[in-house]
């Protein structure tokens, strides 16, 4: 890709702005926490990973502006805080934000005040993150891999590539690393609406990695399932609960019906930052809502007569049963998940 | 409505043009049957039944224009039927443009060359098909009425009211006779990609009648079903095989499938002029697959990288067990279907 997802350098937070792809590839410029927080609300950078890694950058942004101001000891430690708080409150669902930001915030519990290393601390922490993730990315993706057969069709939803992550990607890192140990990888698209990261940004993305991909619209993932080869349906997440409910894209839940009706497997891809192990059930797990202009409009065009109602869920949860496997980069989890996610992250 | 949906005078079909609506309220005239023929694949007039009575009054057209050109004897039989051959290929799925052109077709094989009333013979039948459009879709609004309870909240996909009839509808004909009734209805409506009649057509529609509607992402409907209340699932049909299967616009079947396990009544409101007993099973239906650009824009805005390839079927086939019933206008069709249809079409 041209520009990397997500980049921190001189005092800004770059991300590739997915809201203008496929048609503009353009890099957007946070140079404050404002910014960056508008950025994420706005979906400029989505995908859990991505947006934690974003969230971690801007706590160095943070730390950069302040400082220029010549602020330091306990007012600095309380506006990096203020700082944190303000990118924790940016969207509720996806977990890895907060889970980023839990990191980035026991930097600042550990500081001392007047201690001037502070700034690079939070630098290398946000680095960190940053760096773990695209390791994280290829472990899943090698686990994933084993999963799919020599010629695999995959079915997927929203977009959970090189853009939602800093590394290669969740559910679709799983294609890349098939495709790089040589598997014939063939994916179907769901466009994913509202905002069409299926096919905004994954025909985008899967074109620039020359993997052929088929484009179908939310509603005919149903009929594509009953009448071609589909070999599994792969999707990334955005909180797994302890049980094993998992919250993603919205239209995510239908397509895990419709797969288990089926008898294709249906695989989630995460790494251990999208768990929530605190909550027993999706039932906890807090789902956004959007502004209903997205739905009565596409891409910026009206597309409903001025004045409709309408019901904007961005996420909703896929009960466990209906989930043949999780695949973490420790290995693939499945049934009965709280118990193997306490033995894999004891 | 400022215009009706269909209607035909002075050697013109008169089409309130579908593919502007909700934005723009045009009356669209068509003047001979390649013109119609065009309207109907471009759907400015689509539902399976305003299909039929166009197709119908299109005949009516060809003999104008016909004789207008001196055209008798068995070289205007023969023309006649060629016209009748060009509308029948216009869409495949929706088998009321067949019933009702058979019913044109029996017309002309009745007519005795240079018997003069064949151009009024034409014109009476495609007026009987048109008035007999409007009285099956009261008939079915009755019955389908009965199914709801005093407050109701409605979940239905694609447009089956006024605009897919002559009448007042199929499924969304069943919400006017509720309503008439002294009911209180809400209707959810999916958006219905990629041409978005649900948004577009129904959000229009519903608005004239003064009735509440919410729309929704085709892929929020299953967290809908999941999280809100809804009394019934209603859809229309453009084909049902005598056992009970149902070609429906896509997406009717994840639909019935998401209705079945939450519990919600999925039930299918079409006049017999949809039953094809002719077809043991929705096998047999033929399914139009429509061009890849319905998918990869929307609104004829570009919302994929050029050049994606996109499956596009228009129809999925919804099996019978999972449909609670089939309203047609001598009533509700339950299993066993196809003893049912014979004994109440017998």
């Amino acid at each position: 890709m041209q520009y990397p997802t997500v980049d921190y350098e001189q005092g800004a937070v770059l991300l590739l702005d997915q809201t203008r792809l496929p048609h503009e590839v353009v890099q957007l410029r946070c140079t404050t926490v404002e910014e960056l927080v508008e950025a994420i609300r706005s979906l400029s950078v989505r995908g859990a990973p991505a947006i934690g890694v974003a969230a971690a950058h801007g706590v160095t942004l943070a730390a950069d502006r302040l400082l220029e101001r010549g602020m330091d000891g306990p007012e600095l430690l309380a506006e990096l805080q203020e700082a944190v708080d303000r990118l924790e409150a940016s969207r509720p669902t996806a977990v890895n934000l907060h889970w980023a930001l839990r990191r980035m915030r026991a930097v600042l519990e550990e500081a001392v005040p007047g201690g001037g290393d502070l700034r690079e601390r939070l630098h290398r922490e946000a680095v960190a993150i940053h760096e773990e993730d695209v390791r994280l990315c290829e472990a899943m993706g090698r686990h994933g891999a084993e999963l799919l057969p020599e010629r695999a069709v995959v079915l997927t939803h929203c977009n959970t590539g090189a853009l939602a992550t800093v590394g290669i990607g969740t559910a679709l890192g799983v294609v890349y690393a098939a495709v790089e140990q040589g598997k014939q990888v063939e994916v179907i698209v769901d466009e994913t609406r509202p905002l069409l990261q299926g096919a905004r940004l994954n025909t985008w993305e899967l074109a620039e990695h020359g993997i052929a991909a088929t484009l179908i619209c939310d509603g005919a993932a149903g009929w594509t399932l009953a009448t071609r080869r589909v070999d599994a349906v792969l999707v990334g997440a955005d909180r797994i609960a302890r049980n094993g409910d998992v919250a993603n894209k919205i239209g995510t839940y239908p397509l895990a019906v419709l797969a288990h009706r089926h008898g294709v497997p249906f695989y989630v891809v995460a790494p251990y930052s999208t768990l929530d192990l605190d909550l027993a059930t999706g039932e906890e797990i807090p789902i956004e809502e959007r502004e209903a202009g997205e739905v009565t409009a596409c891409r910026g065009h009206a597309v409903a007569r001025d004045g409709t109602a309408a019901f904007n869920p961005a996420f909703d949860v896929t009960p466990h049963e209906l989930i043949a496997g999780i695949v973490t980069e420790r290995g693939v989890v499945r049934e009965p998940y709280e118990e193997n996610f306490r033995r894999l992250y004891a």
